[in-house]
């Protein structure tokens, strides 16, 4: 037997776990789900959670947690994990006063990261990623989503997207890939964006999902990014290699692109801080799930709120994330993005809560497998030192996990 | 010889030790005290920074920063880090829509913690502040301001105090005292202010006097504090008793009571977001530090922004703190407050970076000892696996820290 703090052994050989005193709050939908359990205990086969067999097998594992609360694995569904460079030289001239003009003159903003990217190889940028990889897994996450987009040639994007696989042979952590290579217009394009479409739509689409190295394609549908017409392209393309679409819509305006994501049954459309009501309509007429990214906002400093109100009256799942990226979001902790949900959105520590485990998973098109703690979800748990879930949302910057479960297997912090 | 890497010994029983190739900040004052050194080594004897001498005992403990930058440690000039209770769920409460008037019914509130702090013993207050304190820890500090303030009886400040102190018998930082008695009207001097100021006056400063338990005397001078005139009143006594002063001033509305402080030659006025021309000008004439908390400004909302171009104009040294407090700034990351104090407020990050080093140090009366890397200086240093110091403000949630050096003792992460 292994106690919650005692330096466990691996669980990787075994097939069982039994986790016992769990005070639980398992996620699953209608207002029961955001309840703390009277301790209990939590069955685990082959990754899965299980019903309590009649009789356990004798030597079966057992991790006592203490009373601790257990939450579902935290799911990061929104990040851009995997580049290269570092752009604080870029923030401290903005606020020694540079105009952006000039910061992009002297080769700045996103294509710098580019440039650092393209550089870099598929082993360096899986370096650089860890430590905000550490981040995240510090704030309780076993799943992330990591999109390329800084590559901008079939070979880079497909780097970034091996990279961001790769951290799962380094961290005890679920890697979902986006591919993103509508993320700007490559400067070997400029004034050629449709021929960068066409690129995408002809060679890297179909080279991702030969090789599996993406489940879904995403868009930046926005006057900087692509335009309704492109990004329609892209879907369609994506669509038609079995790949599943999702956008960032109505970032910085609003074009559209988020009824375009409801109208392609994308999995999510974010950002969404212009969305209209006729937008909030298309996602209401869908199964799309609306992703909140508060660190992009308040980076930002932008004053548009999303439209949290109407999201809710028309019970639009929210998910909430990081968007870690170097330009608009350089923040590797998704409890951080909580308090940010609620303090900057107005969202209560129980939307908070869903938009990182229940709403994340659905965000990711894994609502059947992940983000609840129920029999047959993956087993996939964080363990706290929190007596009360509103807690990950309210207080910042204490150490409060305990220890993470991903695919069964247990890790201490 | 210990490396950069290895299980250190402790240095506790070594009068000496040198630092080798570390790249620092030294923050001198002047533009020069932001740049980077080239790799240079760094002497510390009886716990200071000293010259290198000719000739080193040949015994003399080596630590190599491997080129790590090492910056003074940070300071963390204003703290409410001692206290029982939690108040997540008066957090979920608004956040629910409940007024905060019946929240207040409810007895949320400073009183909660009032109430909860007078149940706990020393003791328990030490337990409940150590992971607040090692969150700040962790982003770098190596010394914290910690008021008293929800005892609010001579009994419970007292406890306070001491609990505060007895932090640093469990962790390896500095510990600087404030008595902030007058930070609330207790529930038993409902509309007996006056009395409970003559209560802080002639008992509890003569006795936290008596028995050092602070260096300084704090007031919150607001309209739901305290007047200018009691804080002048507690002002006029704790300079009697040889004590400093500094104020809670100008955060909700223009009092005056920066002005007050600067008269008395406070050693800060924090908050300050009502400040007006004549405030400022008040500093400007005074040797009172500007403490900005970026962190209560985010978790009010507030949108009154402190006079940052007037206070910067003037010369006014801008400090820094997290302001760690259950009700308006629950974040125990010291780094995240750089960070906000550039996003929301505008600050550089060489400004942020001198906020939580030379000018935290002033504004707790040691700016001749702390806050600097200067021969004479305690040896208090971070050690960061960190290229440039603008990263400190822009990057957050990843583990930049490997060492701190506190008092010449040298503790890995
Ligand atoms: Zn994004
Ligand atoms: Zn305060």
């Amino acid at each position: 037997m292994i106690d919650g703090n005692g330096n466990s052994t691996s669980y990787s050989q075994k097939q069982e776990l039994l986790l016992t005193n769990a005070r639980i709050v398992t996620m699953v939908s209608g207002s029961q789900g955001y309840l703390v359990s009277q301790p209990t205990d939590l069955y685990v086969k082959a990754g899965k959670l299980h019903a309590l067999p009649n009789q356990l097998p004798a030597d079966t594992p057992i991790y006592d947690c203490k009373y601790k609360l257990v939450t579902p694995g935290f799911i990061d569904c929104h990040t851009h994990l995997v580049y290269a460079g570092n752009r604080a030289n870029e923030f401290e001239m903005r606020l020694n006063g540079m105009p952006y003009s000039e910061i992009a003159r002297q080769g700045g903003g996103i294509l710098a990261t580019v440039k650092a990217t393209r550089a870099a190889t598929q082993n360096e940028l899986v370096e650089y990623a860890l430590p905000r990889l550490d981040g995240l897994i510090r704030s309780g996450v076993t799943t992330v989503e990591i999109k390329s987009g800084y590559g901008l040639t079939l070979k880079d994007e497909i780097k970034m997207l091996r990279a961001a696989k790769a951290l799962q042979d380094r961290r005890k952590v679920n890697v979902v890939t986006t591919l993103l290579a509508a993320h700007a217009v490559p400067p070997e394009y400029q004034g050629k964006s449709d021929d960068y479409i066409r690129l995408i739509c002809e060679e890297i689409i179909p080279m991702v999902a030969e090789e599996r190295l993406a489940s879904s394609v995403d868009v930046f549908c926005e006057s900087i990014g692509f335009n309704l017409q492109q990004t329609e392209k892209v879907f369609i393309t994506a669509k038609q290699y079995g790949l599943n679409v999702k956008g960032h819509t109505e970032q910085l305006s609003n074009l559209g692109g988020t009824a375009l994501t409801a109208k392609y049954k994308g999995l999510s459309a974010d950002h969404i801080e212009y969305l209209d009501g006729e937008g909030v309509s298309a996602l209401a007429n869908s199964d799309t799930v609306a992703t909140l990214l508060p660190g992009a906002f308040y980076f930002l400093k932008e004053t548009q709120l999303p439209p949290i109100k109407l999201l809710r009256q028309r019970k639009i799942p929210m998910a909430i994330a990081t968007d870690v990226n170097p330009g608009t979001s350089p923040f590797s902790d998704l409890t951080m993005m909580m308090n940010m949900s609620c303090t900057l959105f107005g969202l209560t520590p129980e939307e908070a809560l869903r938009g990182v485990t229940c709403h994340a998973a659905k965000a990711l098109g894994l609502a059947k497998v992940k983000g609840q703690i129920q029999h047959g979800f993956d087993a996939d748990l964080a363990i706290w030192d929190v007596e009360h879930p509103a807690d990950f949302s309210y207080q910042q910057g204490i150490a409060r996990l305990t220890a993470r479960v991903v695919n069964g297997e247990v890790e201490h912090v």
